[in-house]
């Protein structure tokens, strides 16, 4: 059998939190059914923060709801702290995701406390969400870079993620949250982090602001990564940039893995669709590179 | 001293000559002379093939007329054959470049005839160039694929490569015209065409229709080349894919390379500025995403 990367598709909740407009729950869903129909084997769904921090997201029970019994997808959800993960569950989800920041600034402006005090309320969310049979994992956003402080120390990156592992998470994302990332240093701060986390426990989670996404993806693949998030048709921009490119498109890492003989799972034209799809929807750009040329290709063949 | 790259920026040529609107003479040799200032060592200023083929660059005398003589760049023109090199020549041309196909389709429907005979018409063309002390570069199009015949050998060009260098090119450039190669493609590509052709005289020339220019650039400088070919603010659409992305944007790679420990001997942020003055000449959108961010974060610190 060929190696595997699993791709974590993050569109219907990183990327639409992120876009402009607000989408019905009907949608939403029907993104995520499409999503699970094109082979991608998990599918972050919604996130149970406050409706007032993310209004985006404020319908998170009622897509949990018209999740499709039956998909062969994961979906987890993201929940901020223990009363997110209570509503989480009563809402159905049986996977959920914390995050944390690697950058003191960051951790201050957007969960209000600084690291170690954000680490000390996840523990008992970890815990509880572990102990009850439901996978974690934990995003550990600006790992190569803040909007605030600039450069990240690779140790700070790793003592985060040595907290989240040991607190219970299955799985770490490495969060590029800017996208200043390259190659050479996301391959160091994985390799560093696989010194804490086992290499299988760990994903990446780059955004393409730079535009080096996917050369920090090969590099972290060729060190052994086989997780990577990433979002359909790009969907959401960079909220500390405006008009700059946000997480990196699906449908151009799939493309690029198996390129390399790398085995996903995912149908390319079927996940071109529904990037097509959506950004229809949202009256936006495809932001998929590899999703347009494809789609060009197949309007010319008539397939 | 560290290694080096040498980027050879072919914006005023390749990427002008696939963009919609004609530019003025005056603003082609504006935009020569400012990226020669930003320190890029290679400038390709334009081509003498016939105005009938391509009436962007009808202009070709009058732009190498206005080429500062104190340039500290080098600046090759393309010529497809031996009146295009004798009107180089008395333009004042002292560097050019020909061109042929590794795909017999393409060479058919690009230069009406097959690939030898093209190599047949280039060889006289190759040696009066290099007989007069001009340096002179090979460029392969269609070498990862084709957009009439799909797949191409690695036989196939490396047999036009070691043609085009025995027959007395200096330096060989390896295009993917058509933006659809992967890392792994690109890299064994390139090994094969080094058994031919010394590593130091290869460049490698991406597009980014399907979104993996930087990857490829990765994949083949961990494998040793040292010249790559961009376009500033990734000027020239491909035109085999209405609306798709055509070369790579000189400042994305500038940036992946610096990030690497590389040097180019280019200054970024003037690079960016001279993508966003050229865009804005254009009434383009700036297809470098490391320029977009760049500028973003100038404009924020008010540098």
């Amino acid at each position: 059998m060929a190696d595997r990367v699993t791709i974590v598709e993050v569109g219907p909740r990183d990327g639409l939190q992120n876009e402009q407009q607000v989408v019905p729950a009907a949608e939403k869903i029907e993104l995520i059914r499409r999503l699970a129909a094109c082979g991608l084997p998990v599918v972050e769904a919604t996130s149970f923060v406050s409706p007032k921090w993310v209004p985006q997201l404020a319908d998170a029970a009622e897509v949990m709801a018209g999740i499709d019994p039956d998909t062969p997808a994961r979906h987890p959800v993201l929940v901020p702290n223990m009363k997110g993960l209570e509503r989480a569950v009563a809402a159905g989800a049986t996977e959920v995701a914390v995050f944390a920041a690697a950058s003191e600034s960051f951790s201050r402006r957007n969960t209000n406390c600084s690291i170690d005090e954000s680490l000390e309320r996840l523990r008992p969310v970890i815990a509880t969400a572990a102990d009850a049979g439901h996978r974690v994992r934990g995003y550990i956003s600006c790992v190569l870079g803040c909007p605030y402080e600039g450069e990240i120390s690779p140790a700070a990156v790793v003592a985060v993620a040595e907290a989240l592992y040991s607190a219970g998470c299955d799985e770490i994302s490495l969060g590029d949250t800017i996208g200043i990332g390259t190659p050479h240093a996301a391959r160091t701060l994985l390799r560093d982090c696989a010194g804490s986390v086992p290499m299988e426990r760990l994903a990446v989670h780059f955004h393409d602001t730079w535009g080096q996404a996917l050369a920090n993806i090969l590099a972290c693949v060729e060190e052994g990564v086989r997780i990577a998030d990433s979002s359909v048709a790009g969907l959401g921009g960079c909220p500390y940039a405006r008009g700059a490119t946000g997480n990196v498109a699906t449908e151009d890492v799939v493309y690029l893995l198996h390129g390399l003989g790398l085995e996903t799972g995912v149908d390319l034209e079927a996940l071109a669709r529904t990037g097509d799809w959506i950004s229809t929807r949202l009256n936006r750009d495809n932001n998929s590179r590899a999703g347009r040329a494809l789609l060009a290709r197949m309007s010319t063949s008539g397939t």
